[in-house]
């Protein structure tokens, strides 16, 4: 992460991880579908398709842009096997989204919006000086408006969450995701697909 | 719906309409959403979100302009009761997107958005010489741009089907859709709640 | 009913009622097994498939001896289109346990399986005098131990969820099933197919 | 796997499996629950209530029993932590089960079943010397009857699907599955719980 932002990373390693991580993007968006055809109020409902709807046009016209610029074709990435990280991560989230409850649901898909932004924040000063453009260009996606309006409705989602909901449940899937979201990073950056 | 379109519906009925199409529509946002996450292709996820978010905001926002110019509170219609036809239209809708394959579930949406644009443009003529405001405001949202594009979206999404899917399973559910379409109608302006 | 268990219900309404109670069966059996799971424990888990099994081959094969007895075709029957009130009821099961809580799940399926116990057990008496044998080995089912055990496991699940989860939420989907489980018996007796 | 049929696997190790496996057993009933409800046809829906109620009472049973005999307080494995493989596997089930086709949902289980009988059936001479009993216990499991029969009709059902349906789709499921289920056993060998 820190190579990234410094702009240090072999291109190579970024590529597996954009190819990968533009998978997980459609994945998520799935993910916040489900989750506005269950969540606990209208409002939600309505949150939940926005974000669900901003990641399908803007984030995802941001990827296109990058794996052009990689000269990354659309095809190579979309007939691309998924890694194991990430179909055990995505399987993770849509079964925790499908099968528990919604407030289960919405906590698992926190740690990974909101690590972004802090990251981003906390690396704004590495960015400054990165050599490449495409690093800067991916990272600071992550600083502007749009995205950080999307971390905001999670997190008021998740803050608005009934207080008699156990707790310890929450946690358990907060601490699950936070896991295979390390681990996702770290496979990207080994580029691993399958352990055998 | 003619008496609608000419102006000469009493304005209780289209009160009672109102209430409960609106909370229709927060079930349709829903199935739509159930609809993207299934999806047979990333571009057909991409288009649901569209169509759920679109819903979500346009028409919704619409609805509560309708629901302000008929003095009817925001609250009487969140916490209206569902009627026995709105429940059993919508659950039949939700539990073909989830239960079966996408294919059906797509095509079950499709009375509903397809009739509307159609009855708007056969009693166009009629709309012209409305007296109430209100009801040429609600019929003409159903002659733009912006809904005809959420029907040509859903539309196109059935027509690109894989043709080796069984077309009578689709036939059976497009008849049950339009059935429980029109009865949704005919309880509505009979405003009828439950059947005991 | 009263003509059911007093045996001057006309066979032919007999006939409709066995036809779509089949198809009932076959979606409450599924119906279950959603909620198996998405139970609350393991333990509920494993008395939900216990249910659907028993479902599947005890009552499953009851209702093939009533069909054969009344010379209706097994072909004719899952052939048959399901009714408009059948359509609705399911739907209505499938997508409370599919897309709401389980609480609201399991809460929806006790109407049906209650009232029959509790129906067979106050018509106990006109039974005994029942002149038509079918009518008396039908109405007895709901007399046996397998069924009462199987009502009082779905009682059991019901009375030990979490006293913590809202009362109004689960009494809402009770008289919403209750409801439909009258209509439906109401619709069999009019030999209703769709209302257009 | 051969040190547990020849009787040399440390205890520890098989401890440690014994429980990530009876958590992972839980989960499978889940799934074949999951799928009884979409399957593509009543017999189907019959088969597959009649496997899920097969592995919640008779191969739970046994799990209680070698639980036992290895002194493991059932509480201490209901409490356990799911590790990082078995979220995922079961994660994956799931969410093939409920998001994709019913055919893809049971081409994924059938790794795991398919591969205990076989593995028993090659091993059966090294069982005879096995000096652990509760090893000999155990493996026999997967070479009686019932076992074996419930192997059967998973692979009946698959063998059943439409020939129509895209094989490749099952091909991808199936490899997917089949490592996940040889990862599975390794980390149990390693008795590892989470990478981090």
């Amino acid at each position: 992460m820190v190579e990234l932002y410094k702009g240090t990373l072999p291109e190579k390693k970024f590529k597996h991880f954009i190819k990968h991580d533009y998978n997980y993007l459609i994945a998520s968006i799935k993910n916040f579908s489900i989750l506005a055809s269950r969540a606990n109020s209208t409002h939600n409902t309505q949150l939940l398709t926005e974000i669900a709807q901003e990641e399908a046009t803007t984030e995802f016209a941001g990827y296109k842009v990058y794996l052009k610029e990689l000269n990354i074709p659309i095809e190579s990435v979309t007939k691309s096997k998924p890694t194991f990280m990430e179909t055990s991560y995505t399987s993770f989230l849509h079964s925790t989204s499908l099968l528990k409850s919604f407030e289960e649901g919405i906590t698992a898909v926190l740690p990974c919006y909101w690590t972004y932004s802090e990251i981003a924040k906390s690396h704004a000063d590495n960015l400054k000086n990165n050599p490449n453009k495409l690093y800067r260009d991916w990272a600071s996606l992550y600083l502007e408006q749009d995205y950080l309006q999307v971390v905001d409705k999670i997190k008021g989602i998740v803050d608005g969450l009934d207080t008699d909901f156990p707790y310890k449940k929450l946690r358990t899937v907060f601490i699950q995701a936070s896991k295979y979201e390390y681990l996702f990073w770290k496979a990207a950056y080994n580029m691993e697909s399958w352990p055998l």
